[in-house]
């Protein structure tokens, strides 16, 4: 320990070290639910390239094992700590190098807060779309780790297909170039992607180059009001099938809206079965909303209420964003549920999952990126009652077999973490498993890179 | 020998094999200049993934080389036998197992023909949009191996953006099943994106999961004519960096303007220094391409040429698709390069093309997908002339020494096969070099699949 510390002392400046035992824990975990997180030897905060490459090559040197963060909202347990590892935050690395439009390209830091990246891009025209719930404090070296999604995903895609290269320490402190500064490139095998979604169990990313798109027209949402989940769910595919492009098609189920009605206040239908809101970010979207209007009434809507201008469309996104939030308000305890389906079985994955409420005896509300069949089923418990915890465990797992068996997958865009790793077992079958090892090895031979997390 | 033969037979009917030395030599290389290919000990056209993995566990029970083939259309020999290998042609997997509107997808075998593909999504109203210069021949899985790009990148971007899940057999013939099927997934490491690009080395693709998008709009095209290609450049990066998104955006220089011309009577400006050609697939084509045009008129055009109907905009294309014959029908030899700069570097590489043609005395027409910064500098050379194939093998190495100072890469679409290996080393570095070894290790511990390619 002491030896650690003199080693880290040596070629880190005193300010990047934390080991005040009051302040260490509060650098031990993220925000996922029932996740262990161990005490951490010692937190350090680097500033530059060379100080990773310190922490990592005295890490390699002493065996100790080394957990990178963020900004700690992932969701998923991937950035816990370990007993008596080296906490890595990459939160002080937080600058902006380069903005380019005519390449449409970002080079950053691993510690810039994804909101101050959209906000310093938007200045040259320009938008850089994953926008995670959390993105006004999450960081993009988090985002990169967990692959983040975001309600934009349903047309601009997740954050895995805007990051073009990385610089990436690895476990022995050697850097890393991977990828490119270019709009295309094959040149070898793409070990970019390998590190998007790996929560450092790989390497520790300190810089990306990242792919930006030109802005878009401000969106205009509508919410339509449906009796059922499966009404719902069937305008969804008829919007899908009809070749529509919205920038947002969202779902809430009752349990949600009653929740975001209690918490905020917003005035949503109190007696509807399912919400559903999209967004059309066009050069005529009042066009489209009317377009989608009319299927979500084919589809059975009792109310379509387009926004008349973007004030409104941005109060219905509050609501939106705001589900998380008051579904956590709903008791002391939740656990987040990830679940990715091919659209075509979400009402069945909708329906399932208020089975599985109901076979458990508990308050479970979904929120959904209904247009990627990706549903974020939150199940409420007391933490308080162990009974009661270990029902909603059950259910959290009830609602990833559910999942599986409609051919989806564990997770959408949360990541595996600690939470799932026994799952991704079951995705991915043995052979699919041992080669995942194998990657890890090649890229961490003494497992000291976030260990127990993913596999 | 006969051992190979003898247990291949015990797991394939016979019409899955081909020994006549008098055919197997068709089978040995693919459209690449200048690169060695061997004799195959045989050729196996199989039509089951059962059949695929018998072959595999026949090479890895004899430590036989294999070389997985599509149609053979790659540039850069990624396809070429060796000596005494199984070439595994897996043009007979050609069915397409099924189209998904709502879920926009799409399973297919991969010998299924890539306008095959476009024919059979676009009557559900759907759209594959990697479009490769052979797209009328090459097969989807020879596009997953090479991750083809095309003409509409600038818009829709690579084959890799639209490959959600693979099955796999592995070099012992295991079968692996990677990926999704769902919009989003982020459950482990992304084994996927691995396989995209590898050129046949990791393992043998044997169905595909491909995502597709809405069909666009008839796209309309301007052509605009300039005095120089650092004119067309300088339209080029206006374009994009005030936001527009054209669905192609290519630039041919005046040697392959002339050769167009030569050889097909197109009619295109004989006297301009550069031709660029824009299309859009908006809802308001007429209003993008005036829009463009003005910005093509700033830069110095003299002359902007609108088509008036898509009849007239798929002439512009087909002179654009017929620029690689054209260039082709100059001399008895070509080389086609593939570099990537960042657009705003894409003056500079033109420019220096230009110059490396002149100090190595030959004539080299460059055509690019400008609009992505990835040129196809394509030399010509007198393949009966020794001494002139040296100086045309040394102008392409120029050229890629050049892409790597400008902050490109040696290969934006077309893959690294044998031709560009050696510069594959060059842009990795040694620690990018030593991982995909590592990588690669994983996946075929005895390198009996597709040797001597890639790294």
């Amino acid at each position: 320990m002491d030896d650690l510390l003199d080693r880290l002392r040596a070629g880190l400046p005193a300010e990047a070290l934390i080991t005040d035992p009051d302040v260490t824990p509060s650098y031990a975990g993220d925000m996922a639910g029932l996740c262990p997180a161990g005490t951490p030897a010692v937190v350090v905060l680097p500033r530059t390239v060379e100080e990773v490459r310190h922490v990592m090559r005295t890490a390699t040197a002493l065996r100790v094992p080394v957990v990178p963060q963020g900004a700690r909202t992932g969701l998923s347990g991937a950035a816990n700590a370990v007993d008596g590892c080296i906490v890595l935050s990459l939160l002080r690395m937080d600058r902006i190098l380069d903005v380019s439009p005519v390449d449409r390209t970002a080079v950053v830091e691993p510690g810039v807060v994804n909101a101050a990246l959209s906000r310093a891009v938007a200045e040259h025209g320009l938008h850089y779309p994953p926008d995670p719930s959390s993105w006004e404090t999450c960081t993009i070296g988090g985002n990169i780790g967990t692959a983040s999604g975001g309600l934009c995903c349903v047309k601009y895609g997740v954050t895995a297909e805007y990051v073009l290269g990385l610089d990436v320490v690895l476990a022995d402190g050697r850097l890393l170039s991977t990828g490119r500064r270019t709009a295309k490139g094959v040149a070898g095998y793409d070990l970019t992607r390998l590190f998007v979604g790996s929560e450092g169990t790989l390497g520790v990313v300190v810089r990306a180059v990242l792919a930006l798109r030109p802005k878009p027209p401000v969106p205009l949402a509508l919410a339509a009001e449906f009796a059922s989940t499966a009404d719902a769910c069937a305008a969804v595919c008829a919007i899908m099938e009809r070749g529509h492009t919205p920038s947002l098609l969202e779902l809430m189920d009752r349990t949600t809206v009653h929740a975001v009605n209690r918490l905020g206040r917003m005035g949503l239908p109190d007696t509807t079965g399912a919400l559903l809101l999209a967004a059309f970010d066009t050069p005529d979207p009042a066009a489209d909303l009317a377009a989608v209007g009319e299927l979500c009434r084919a589809a059975g809507a009792a109310a379509v209420v387009p926004a008349d201008d973007p004030a409104e469309s941005e109060l219905l996104l509050q609501a939106r964003r705001m589900s998380l939030p008051a579904l956590e308000a709903v008791s002391t305890g939740t656990m987040i549920d990830d679940v990715c389906v091919p659209r075509s079985r979400l009402a069945e994955m909708l329906d399932g999952t208020a089975a599985v409420a109901a076979a458990h005896g508990l308050t479970i509300g979904v929120c959904a990126h209904a247009g990627d069949g990706n549903t974020h089923p939150v199940v409420c418990f007391d933490r308080t009652d162990p009974e009661e915890t270990r029902r909603a465990r059950a259910a959290f797992d009830a609602i990833m077999a559910l999942g599986l068996e409609l051919g989806g997958t564990i997770t959408g865009e949360h990541g595996v973490g600690l939470l799932k790793r026994e799952w991704l077992a079951r995705e991915l079958g043995p052979v699919g498993l041992e080669l995942q090892r194998g990657v890890k090895q090649v890229f961490d031979p003494l497992g000291i890179l976030n260990p127990g997390k993913v596999l």
